[in-house]
């Protein structure tokens, strides 16, 4: 798993136990993420293989993402109850409790398209049908790995290079579309078949989103702006040449 | 627009600022939940109608909506790090920081459904196509006026009505599903056309969904208690005969 580092922020508060809570928070948001990464992994296997066991044990293992999920939500607000953080530690149990929430989301994303790969096995897709969406999935896979690893690393320029990823993401997806379509009007047969290709590819595309997301709570932290709503040449520009807040 | 009501909870600080600041954040979260409720008034109305410049209206105000998202979370911010609120002005703000991020989502599906309107505009569904999207649409806005309703009083009753008419949605939502694609099936040129139309379908669903999250954060702020990933049944079982919280 990835671990934590921050050579500018070690905290150092005179209370040793509230250092420890503040990292505590940040590692278990890469346990989550890495409970997340296997739920992604376990359910594109299960649609490339059209392995039902395996898309059953990503649906029934859920709930273990939206346990652990609950739990960091709650240790957040005792943090903002009993600490009361202020600037540099607020921003980050703020980034905390937005980055929770968008990798439990990103769990029922990886259920859904397990589902999707209980539908596929009993429809056989034609196997080039798959290549594309394998594509998709690699690409979205790699970008949520970096989101996190710019979560641990607390770094920017990493957090700026998967909203530049993203941008391929999204033309692989357009081209599954266009290319589902086209399948389907050639053959209605293959109607079934290609929703749940379209389906899924939505999924991996939205997990592709919400990595971005993570990284504007990276940058929230560190930069105290709220990249939010902002193109990306607009943020470099604004980033450029700007110092740390705090 | 709907005012805020709560009769347990005048805040009563002795701090008058400090009791503005909460009114007023919960204040702008109905003025942006109305905001959004027109956006999807319009999107819904560009898609029956085929009507393009409205649809563009519609992707084009959703800057609005972004803004006041923004600028409401940044209020909830300030008063983390100024008034270090405790107990139920601690989950109010922390509420009204997820219950946008919802709302402001919901204004993304919005302008999805705006982009398909704009799609169906050049192929002329039959009319009878759109009459159960049109369904599903009466019944998710009225589930979001419901959710908006719920959080200006913080009513608990009202907010488990809402995940229970929640359920009628997802019925609507999966037979459209299985209408459109015996459409598709029937005549394949029709396929660009059901698409679209799953697609809205699709977002007004996720649209019933944040409703219910905001009603499970007003549940939270009301009860202290975290209720995602709980059955409806088991909430109600366990709030029956429970006190309120602090």
């Amino acid at each position: 798993m990835t671990t934590i580092s921050d050579p500018e922020n070690t905290h150092g508060h005179i209370s040793k136990q509230y250092d420890h809570e503040l990292f505590d928070i940040r590692s278990r948001v890469l346990s989550l993420g890495g409970l997340v990464e296997e739920q992604i992994a376990s359910a594109v296997q299960s649609l490339m293989e059209g392995n039902v066991p395996l898309a059953e044990r990503v649906i029934a293992d859920d709930y273990k993402v939206n346990s652990l999920e609950v739990s960091i939500d709650e240790e957040c607000t005792q943090i903002l109850a009993l600490r009361q953080p202020t600037a540099r530690d607020l921003r980050l149990v703020v980034a905390v409790i937005k980055t929770i929430t968008d990798l439990e989301r990103i769990g029922d994303e990886a259920k859904r398209i397990a589902r999707h790969g209980i539908d596929l096995a009993s429809h056989y897709p034609k196997r080039n049908q798959l290549t594309e969406v394998e594509q998709l999935a690699r690409l979205v896979r790699a970008l949520i790995r970096q989101a996190l690893d710019a979560f641990a690393r607390m770094d920017v320029d990493s957090a700026l290079q998967v909203a530049q990823q993203d941008r391929q993401v999204d033309s692989v997806y357009e081209n599954i579309m266009r290319q589902q379509i086209t399948y389907m009007m050639e053959d209605p047969r293959l109607i079934p078949v290609c929703l749940a290709i379209m389906w899924s590819s939505r999924s991996l595309e939205r997990i592709g989103d919400r990595a971005c997301n993570i990284c504007e709570y990276v940058i929230y932290y560190v930069k105290g702006k709220n990249i939010r709503h902002i193109s990306l040449e607009q943020v470099q520009q604004d980033l450029l040449g700007r110092g740390r807040r705090d």
